[in-house]
């Protein structure tokens, strides 16, 4: 049973370092990242002692376990939020996700351009560079704002609304460099065709929420004979809107945020809703979003620091910046204050797992193993792991600050 | 996200025959194993519509979720009784688990007597029905008495008991089988270590149970600063038994259901602990446990009816009778009541999904596949996952109408 193995073994150690992250004064989220380091640098040294974690990147059945992390994660952010609030502050956190996306595209290919060596992929990897470093991470950032009990103030809803824009912005950004690194031209049918999708997602999802949800709440009040029916129901409204992302080629992640969106106070009753919401919440951050936020920091490896230490340093720079910068102002621009625009700007600079996600695609279209690569081209791959990582470690460190001039 | 359309597949049929099974006065077990039943029949009809149900018994990471299932069940069955009430009847226990193994491993070895051909492997091949016919499943048994709430009862703790014996002595006779199918002789040596390794695991767990889960408990009542940590715990501690369990070659379920056991409302807080309790319900019966008794369902094929009905009648009679007769006359030696005898006869017939670990074993080892075989061993697979499919569903329609005689 090598699973349980790794399960029991990551979650004593994230509980672990989450323990002591609190007792420092920090986010819990910091501890399990850094426990994730820990363990992989552990096994990265000690390959036959660890052969469970050294493993975990050819093991799909923990990547199962993580894709359900992100699921619950996002199901439980769904649940906490009301579609209405989010609705109020939809236009703000629309300007801020543009702004938010469009100043680290920009900056990321600049940076490839000052870096990069020429050659016939240049482009692409300028292309690559830029979306890499204009992605939000949803899942990291929500857990964020819970750590800090501010998910539900006007900044944490905006933060979570833009990120969630963002991840389907950056959705788009990501087939149309797909198509690139595939050499077929993006052509108006394919984004017409992604354009119709994110409708057609959002159309359904929103239809079903505002009548469908309520009417099997009352379905079920009338009829419930069996246990944990409730819980059941929300479960699998979440996995009916993940595949219906995946089908419409969204990220599972947005589905499972929907389905919990639209369960409210009133889709059942009261204490069912206080119920369901309670175990949501024990599956996820007793179980499952350590783990997920562990197998994060697992993939951090220093490679690339000792290879090119400017490139990674203008590198961390950028993506710290362009993210603060661009969505800091935009939501200045909005009407929130200095501090809430900081907020809103550093909890925006969380990269985490879709990084994660997009730099593994653009490792197996060969971006990284070209004929003459520079020692940057070489070395890419571990560099945006460690802005991932960074970015994610530092984000709640310094929100903790920023919160700390913000009344809750 | 092949994992999320399975979920949800299994999640919303296993519920939908679950509700309609308790409509028509039943467990909803019966609903489960039968959702499983059909889908599992119309995938083999319609294996193009429905891939991924027609491939599950290839999918690994089906496979640990369903693991994980009964996991939980055995975690919630743990959580639910009291080790000092077990102990009361552990006397009555092991006397029921003795004589419902011995029976109907009788039984089943003059069963291979008489049905099957004389080859190399013929002792092999009776010895593998006695083991066989010996099992209860505990997964199964314990989902029964929860849904017909009487898993506390005088009947249902000897029940659960004389399970987890009967699980213990039957990955001994597995241990032995499997020796033997490997051609090793059965050294005393060898008996020598597994009963070292049943010695070893209750010491271990019994003394961490009494000793170490009230300091624990203790400690965290003293620091607990971060959300779910008593339900992280519960889940460490479980998980932590499941692995020694299989380091000293008991089966998982038996280290996650002793971890269950000595979690009880002293360990911790009276509060704490029916929030954990009603964490672990959710986890259980409101998501893993209906998608693991439909994968048990899903194994069913009618080929060995057709086949060999004469066979698989026998068996069936044979698998029945045997336990009904062996545990009942135990229970009702040790001084139950007609009626409560038979509940524990009835109860402890559930082969279940141990089974068909078991008989994949066997599968494997290649005893099915031997020169000039007769149909009864070329369809011996599918008869004995036919026998745990059926003995699964007719023990809770038995139960039911058995405990509806004896006052709660």
């Amino acid at each position: 049973m090598e699973l349980f193995f790794i399960l029991l073994l990551l979650l004593v150690v994230t509980r672990t370092f989450g323990e002591l992250a609190e007792r420092l004064g920090q986010p819990a989220l910091v501890g399990e990242l850094v426990a994730g380091i820990v363990l992989g640098a552990l096994a990265a040294r000690y390959t036959n002692a660890l052969p469970q974690i050294a493993g975990l990147d050819e093991n799909v059945v923990f990547d199962s376990i993580t894709d359900l992390g992100m699921f619950f994660i996002m199901l439980f952010a769904g649940v906490e939020l009301q579609p209405r609030r989010l609705i109020q502050y939809s236009r703000g956190a629309f300007a801020v996700a543009t702004c938010g996306m469009v100043l680290p595209m920009a900056l990321g290919v600049g940076l490839g351009w000052a870096f990069l060596p020429a050659s016939e992929a240049f482009f692409a990897q300028c292309l690559f560079l830029g979306t890499a470093l204009a992605i939000t991470a949803v899942p990291a950032t929500v857990r964020i704002l819970v750590d800090l009990g501010r998910l539900q103030s006007q900044s944490g809803q905006i933060i979570v609304s833009a990120a969630v824009f963002d991840d389907i912005l950056s959705l788009i950004l990501l087939a149309w460099l797909t198509a690139f690194l595939n050499g077929d031209p993006t052509t108006p049918q394919k984004m017409a065709q992604i354009g119709f999708s994110v409708i057609a997602f959002f159309a359904i999802t929103i239809a079903a929420g505002i009548w469908l949800f309520p009417m099997a709440g009352r379905f079920m009040l009338r009829f419930k004979q069996q246990r944990e029916l409730e819980f059941s129901a929300l479960l699998a409204a979440a996995l009916a809107f993940a595949v219906l992302a995946e089908l419409l080629q969204l990220h599972f992640i947005v589905g499972a945020f929907m389905a919990g969106l639209f369960f409210g106070r009133k889709t059942i009753d009261e204490p069912s809703y206080d119920d369901v919401r309670s175990k949501t919440s024990a599956m996820t951050f007793g179980f499952l979003a350590p783990i997920f936020f562990a197998s994060v920091g697992a993939h951090l490896d220093f490679e690339a620091v000792i290879a090119v230490p400017a490139f990674v340093v203008c590198l961390l720079v950028v993506a710290f910046l362009g993210k603060f910068v661009g969505a800091g102002a935009a939501a200045r621009g909005v009407g929130l204050s200095n501090y809430q625009a900081a907020a809103v700007g550093a909890g925006m600079s969380a990269r985490g797992a879709v990084e994660l996600v997009i730099a593994d695609i653009a490792l197996e279209a060969g971006l990284f193993e070209l004929p003459g690569a520079s020692p940057v081209v070489e070395h890419m791959f571990s560099a945006i792991v460690i802005m991932a990582v960074l970015t994610t470690l530092v984000t709640p460190l310094l929100l903790k600050r920023i919160y700390a001039h913000i009344p809750p």
